[in-house]
């Protein structure tokens, strides 16, 4: 196959590096299209079993590797087919509204995992998971989630109605500690876009909480506060 | 005076952007030497009005901004003279072993002066906290802190005996909740390298801790860990 820059509308994306490819044959190996191996590269053991048992071609493309990737240390790419998700009626969720940065993104989603949260809405429009980039701040964690686009919070709330929606916002009611996450199995924890946070309309929905800080810094970066709030509904 | 691109040996340093200079500004405005504005820049007035009350010379130079800053949409840049910090004995700190990403560097100093620790120690070698990538992270926050490198840990611990040390290892013994969390007025929060984590060796200072996380990540970004360890001790 010819394996062309990413673009949105692509049909396909690819890893970057052997971490996230590693997850990706870990995890969702039925979705690999070919792995581009440089010739330089030496640990192939895990790689090349994984694709021989899942009729995985290997092809060796030290130009093609230079031409995907923007960073240097990038040494095993894997192509994929996009996937999509269905969130579970009987988890917690991670609800993201118009994240704009793919950076942030693949983190949080790398957090989400580590605490447990695999099921993550967002609500459109938001930055692309599937761009590389996406993918490898998720350092391969975005192959264990489910990840569903919404129209609009409305859509979503319409789907999951006995989630609890707890709304992480600046200007909100209550502050974040043991008491006011107290919450039963279903919850959704909802967080805004990086530059603007959530519209107040938000503040009707469900509970609102403020993860307290100082007022000498603008914000927190909002890995940051994804992560404080995940780690205190999930211990 | 003639600004060169940043060099981690040069004795000054710039800020990219509006808002860190208008948080260096409202700091520390004894250190900066000199102000570029780009001509299409408009929201000119507490700049404007800080430099006159401090003798600060303002130039307009979109030649100069355009070869300092990597990104497009830099319109403000501050020179300012390096400063060195000295650790306040009657605060907790956060102490960084070997950090290496400077993105990651700025993002935990504007975390910390969210959850109001102001005091930074960094074992050496680390990343260099006045490189302007370090201060564009920070979002200005760094400019709030005092910040000292350190040449080992040794030396830290022997100029700060009085604080209790709790070391964020993922071989740690004790789990992160409220009950070990607990401790006096004067702690350390100790975090390692971004890839290698702490040294073994950190098991015997003072107490080790695990955010408890899942084993289908290899770990929590680095800035997440110390987010999530300082709104545990310091909430």
């Amino acid at each position: 196959m010819e394996v062309k820059t990413y673009k949105k509308d692509s049909e396909y994306s690819y890893t970057l590096g052997a971490f996230p490819t590693i997850e990706l044959l870990k995890t969702r190996p039925e979705i690999v299209k070919e792995i581009i191996i440089h010739s330089t590269f030496t640990d192939r053991e895990f790689i090349e079993e994984t694709a021989c048992k899942h009729n995985i071609p290997i092809v060796s493309n030290d130009k093609l590797i230079g031409k995907l990737s923007d960073k240097e240390n990038c040494f095993v790419i894997a192509v994929f087919d996009k996937f999509s998700g269905v969130l579970s009626k009987e988890k917690p969720h991670i609800v993201l509204v118009n994240p704009g940065n793919m950076g942030n993104l693949g983190t949080i989603m790398r957090t989400a995992v580590a605490f447990g949260i695999k099921d993550m809405a967002i609500i459109a429009p938001g930055a692309d998971v599937f761009n590389p980039k996406t993918v490898r701040a998720s350092m391969g964690a975005e192959f264990r989630m489910n990840i569903k686009y919404f129209d609009n919070f409305d859509v979503y709330k319409k789907e999951f109605p006995k989630h609890e929606i707890f709304c992480f916002m600046l200007n909100a009611t209550s502050n974040l500690n043991v008491e006011n996450c107290k919450h039963g199995p279903l919850y959704s924890l909802v967080f805004g876009n990086e530059a603007t946070g959530l519209p107040n309309e938000f503040l009707n929905e469900g509970k609102s909480i403020i993860i307290p800080q100082s007022d000498e810094v603008d914000s927190l970066n909002i890995t940051i506060a994804a992560g404080v709030g995940m780690f205190m509904f999930t211990r």
